[in-house]
């Protein structure tokens, strides 16, 4: 069992990580991975989230043709697509935020288990194709694709800047 | 130093907390609170969380008035309102599942510090009276408001059911 790291160091250490070896990641490590995810909170508990494994090189193959960070898509072992249920939905503002929750403890479980994943939002461009190439039905929504993989040694991570928290808090009243 | 979970156990354990004492929340962890949420990822890294910390008691009772979840925001010594910077905004359905991810970091690092949080969405549909409440630029759009305090003693959680996960994974390809 991989040492687990507290909440607060994971947050901070947690980045994307898109270099990652061939090796295969169990079915109990995605597993793992997506009961985190399920646990985030959704407006009147609607839990609009839901998961596609992809696994195969066609579709990985199929993914990639629709995103400009293909290369990760096929280098990467599995992928989770993630959508919204059209049908489970009541407000789309606050679905996309409980998503966005899941996809949190998706990624930060992720690096909890000594994974490295990738959040690809840029897919979104290319939604329809993206769906049509994984063949879901129209009740799905794709959100996000997040690749999974054992880490590659990479150097300085592009997306590590934050800006001070100064520059976020508006102020208190 | 309260001990620190593990980020799996804290994904499983942490919920909403909807009874806290009155107690006073330090500026001190608040700001480790929304330090945590400022990690959250973007699309293009762009960050487009703001954070409004609302302590007054007269700011707490504009805000209760646009909720039927006043009571906790009267009794919740501080409370964060959450926004979507329109100007940094690049796409609304990128930047609002951004916005959960922060909300979710807020969250997890509200419960690893010991304290009770509760994401209120249901503000949203009154959401220019809030804002008008808080007096924010108009730059700055509401997406939620999570109260913070220490929790009291409480029964069993609403919103601890979560369906399981067969039934949200809805295939492998």
């Amino acid at each position: 069992m991989h040492s687990q790291p507290s909440v607060l160091d994971a947050i901070r250490v947690r980045r994307s990580v898109r270099r990652v070896l061939p090796d295969p990641v169990s079915p109990e490590t995605v597993e793992e991975v997506l009961d985190a995810a399920r646990w985030a909170p959704s407006g009147l508990n609607n839990q609009p989230w839901r998961f596609l494994i992809v696994r195969s090189p066609e579709k990985r193959e199929a993914l990639a043709r629709c995103t400009r960070y293909g290369e990760l898509l096929r280098s990467a072992p599995a992928a989770v697509a993630v959508f919204l249920s059209r049908s489970a939905s009541y407000s789309r503002d606050k679905d996309l935020q409980g998503v966005g929750a899941a996809l949190q403890n998706l990624l930060l479980a992720a690096h909890a288990c000594g994974l490295g994943a990738c959040w690809l939002g840029e897919i979104l461009n290319r939604r329809k194709e993206a769906e049509a190439a994984l063949g879901v039905p129209s009740d799905l929504e794709l959100m996000a694709v997040v690749t999974l993989g054992w880490p590659a040694d990479e150097g300085p991570h592009g997306d590590a800047e934050r800006r001070p928290l100064a520059d976020l808090v508006v102020g208190e009243v």
